[in-house]
């Protein structure tokens, strides 16, 4: 997979580019293997390059709700590192056996530090990614709300 | 209000904040009025002086669900207008006379040209709060699952 497949990296120069595929370390994560949990420090940023990876969140800690299923075309897991707190917002699990490029987030945020376009670029880009899927789940919301007002009204 | 109380300008210096001020404009707004509509194109970011502001969004171009209101202390509206397609995302009403300093998403975009340590800050700042309201909006997501499993299972 190129860096460039994710939104993350879109826009970045070539040189760029090599600066950040110089830092990624290639990780074999097994069928079933959870890659993150939930809540817990949040280190690296993964893209996929080979299976697929589930992003789930627990409910009162015993209910799965799935949230997306990422594959090697469509972004990257972990983008909680990239923004304090520092924290995994979802729980990623592998649905097959995977191979994920890692990005430690300590590297990435020296290149950020040294290359301030390059952070610019991410960071315009992450928020314009955070601003759609809010506006996604927004809709989630109103699904639920039209089904609980058509529930008590039939 | 300053400047400063928004998240959005959190970490700039002092002088980047005067250049700020100085693009802002006050704009009065009446009690029942619309400052902007949820799917139209986002000229200007919104900081408010006085007043209340209501965010909703409209299910079916009928019913109205709340979002959130804002107050001189808690943040600004029409954070669209900073990233493409520059769409507003909610329509927001004002619940009473209102004062806000209207910032013109043009204006602020050259001011952030010329200073690519401004734009990184506000990007960044942008990015770390669209993540959080994603995850408050999850929350809400689960909250409507919850009652679902409840309903179904009582």
């Amino acid at each position: 997979m190129k860096l460039l497949a994710c939104y993350l990296f879109q826009g970045l120069s070539p040189s760029q580019l090599e600066r950040i595929a110089a830092i990624t370390v290639e990780q074999q994560i097994e069928k079933g293997h959870w890659l993150f949990k939930e809540e817990q420090p949040a280190t690296s940023v993964y893209l996929l390059k080979d299976g697929a990876i589930e992003l789930v969140t627990l409910v009162e800690d015993a209910i799965e709700i799935p949230v997306s299923i990422i594959r090697p075309d469509n972004g990257c897991l972990g983008i909680g590192a990239l923004v304090e707190p520092r924290l995994y917002s979802l729980s990623a699990r592998c649905l097959q056996n995977s191979l994920v490029l890692r990005i430690e987030q300590s590297e990435l945020h020296g290149l950020m530090q040294d290359d301030i376009e390059m952070h610019c670029t991410i960071m315009t880009n992450l928020a314009k990614k955070m601003l759609e899927r809010l506006k996604e789940t927004r809709q989630e919301v109103k699904i639920h709300f039209m089904n609980l007002v058509r529930s008590v009204t039939f």
